[in-house]
């Protein structure tokens, strides 16, 4: 397919700014984070404004409370936009830091120094303040950010924009290191997957229907932030209280995110005793459960779960539950309907936590500690642009590190091949 | 497109297989490739049998010299294959280095562990030694590999992997952990580039049909091994005798390859004395040249460049010249019609050289050095499995930990989320 001159326009002015952004000084980047920070607080009646048209719109075409919600602006939420630029202007800058270097026996001197990516494209579902987020992070580590909102919260991102782009300009960096692209149409959204001579990275932010569009469309380098279909795996030699604790923290301190535990696994030599506890308690918390037979012998609260339901992310109050005869068995459970996200153990034990460490493949593998941990903030990123369940490039929480890439300077006096 | 059973069973067997290999031991990959090699050796008769049939076929379909040449084994090219095995074997295991680790406020101990990718795909072209080379550094980097090479080489391939599988065998690993894709059909390759439950990299190697095909067909995560239009630069303040060798070099040493410059660029200041030179010299290695008005005002050997020349890998003895006006200048034609491969500036000024490496966007920048360099052995790496001239993930050659990933393990005690 062919692009319109609209999309790759906008390609273009991105990475015009980007070769700018690439030598940006830190302090530059700070001052214009701090200047959006500012200018998003002074433009709160602005940015209220935008969104409350959305939000009528939006009802009035019938959303539902939840994604409304999303969608909603509020003071605390513009403090918190404005709070979170101000952190990322807090955070260390991951640019120019030197990974390695060596000399060859020729003598060329090799360093390899981190850069910014380039252009970074989000294309993220309904909610605003990823506007700011996005653009915080993007900006902190050399990139420009080219973002394509929601068309229901188009108005509202629009607005935000203009207001972080005035803080660019104030501050003498280029404001295309922030576009929004305006046109809400999917037609413009698969053309931006497809800017292969200005994206350097596209990172969407949405649900399984974003992701099989990006899937079917792409041609720029993804990353996948995908779902967390996160086990708990109670070993035989678990600390019960331990165990019982940190499935209830996973499953349900948070239904709705992708780090919230959905899959119970339990060895057998202790389904006797520990599962009905953990049902009990679980469905006290007004979780349903699922199970297979060896877990539905254990509890009358568990109902028959199916092939599909081990492999779901619920994002709910619903869990399903498997016994297993051996950590073997847990494992290649976990690798079977996992999605590489987040696994745990809890076990006492050294070896049973060491192999499934070793064995379980997944961008988090935790012992003794709650799935819910597998976060930017968590992991003392600072912020998040997301969590990548792929392998490629960046896996777990990305924070500003995992915005950029690096390139080989070779210092020689003369140096040919021979 | 849903994927038919036969590929998926493929990918089924590589991820199977992948799951041993991530937990295999340096020591016992190393037997295997030593074993493999071994056998590479003993096969000799079998393999060179195999590949006169390939020859065969491709010469009275009429294939031309130069890729008869490259389908060819010999009994050089059989020593040198299992030379490369035996060399990745005395290469470091990349899988599990402790890339960092920290300890969290709450007391959970973060470590950030190298492990493999899992099934690293490579689609390649007419080569049978890529069979031999691709699966020593996948599987000394702890990865399956599913390879799929052209439907020319496909008897050559199939009798290299049946030995190198033997290798594997013999040393009590899984054999898929080399899956040579026997159907050759396009619809099969494109049904490789989709297994995205299987296939955690995809590597292709080929020429810019194949990476269109790529573009178009790919759902799995790609690095990408494109084309190098690679420039030399000639400040205003060059040692003009080392920017005659690195010139040279960088063109004529060998055309065939991706990091041969392709473009010169020359700084005004000095073109009335260097540009004849160059010229001259490049013209009796036989290089045809075409350039701008200014490159042709100096030399009568130029002819007119268009503007595709000046984006264009030759991969022949051609190359483009331009006159430019300053530093910035040059910097702007190199990030405009580069490929982001290799781009080098001679130069004695500290200043221009500092600009140079931090402006120009290329996975290498060399100064003072020929464009010839970006290599993996060059660089030290060992070998290397392609030069990727993508940001994610791997920026130029990638040896062995290029072919690695990380994940997170979160040592707690307990901890759950507040």
């Amino acid at each position: 397919m062919p692009l319109s001159g609209a999309v790759l326009e906008l390609g273009r002015r991105a990475k015009a700014a980007s070769r700018v952004l690439a030598t940006t000084g830190t302090d530059a980047k700070n001052a214009a984070l701090m200047a959006a920070a500012d200018l998003l607080v002074a433009s709160r009646a602005d940015l209220l404004a935008a969104n409350a048209e959305d939000l009528e719109v939006a009802a009035a075409d019938g959303m539902e409370a939840g994604p409304l919600d999303r969608l909603r602006l509020t003071d605390a939420r513009i403090d918190s936009m404005a709070n979170g630029l101000r952190t990322v202007a807090n955070l260390a800058d991951p640019v120019g830091e030197v990974l390695d270097g060596w000399t060859r026996p020729n003598g060329l001197q090799m360093q390899r120094v981190r850069v910014p990516l380039g252009v970074v494209a989000i294309i993220y579902e309904n909610r605003p303040n990823v506007t700011s987020d996005a653009f915080g992070l993007c900006l902190k580590s050399g990139n420009a950010a080219l973002l394509r909102g929601s068309a229901t919260a188009l108005r509202s991102n629009l607005a935000i924009a203009e207001v972080l782009r005035e803080g660019l300009e104030k501050t003498g960096l280029p404001q295309d290191a922030l576009i929004v692209v305006a046109d809400p149409s999917h037609e413009v959204a698969a053309e931006v997957m497809q800017l292969v001579d200005h994206v350097d990275a596209l990172i969407p932010r949405g649900g399984p229907a974003l992701i099989q569009s990006i899937r079917d469309n792409a041609t720029v380098p993804v990353i996948i932030d995908g779902d967390g279909n996160c086990h708990v795996y109670v070993d035989e030699h678990a600390d019960l209280d331990q165990a019982l604790a940190i499935v209830i923290n996973a499953k349900t301190q948070r239904t709705s995110v992708c780090n919230a535990a959905e899959s119970l696994v339990i060895h057998d030599a202790i389904a006797d005793q520990f599962l009905p506890i953990v049902a009990n308690a679980l469905v006290e918390k007004g979780v349903v459960l699922v199970g297979d037979v060896g877990a539905r012998r254990r509890s009358a609260h568990i109902a028959p779960a199916t092939e599909d339901d081990f492999g779901r992310e619920f994002l709910d109050l619903k869990m399903s539950v498997a016994v297993v005869a051996s950590l073997g068995d847990a494992i290649a459970h976990v690798n079977q309907y996992g999605t590489g996200h987040t696994e745990a153990i809890v076990t006492r034990d050294l070896a049973a936590a060491r192999r499934f460490t070793n064995e379980v493949d997944a961008a988090a593998v935790a012992v003794n500690a709650s799935t819910r941990f597998t976060d930017g903030e968590e992991f003392g990123f600072g912020a998040e642009i997301g969590i990548s369940t792929q392998k490629l490039h960046a896996r777990g929480p990305m924070g500003l590190r995992e915005l950029t890439t690096y390139k080989y300077l070779i210092w020689g006096e003369g140096q040919v091949r021979g």
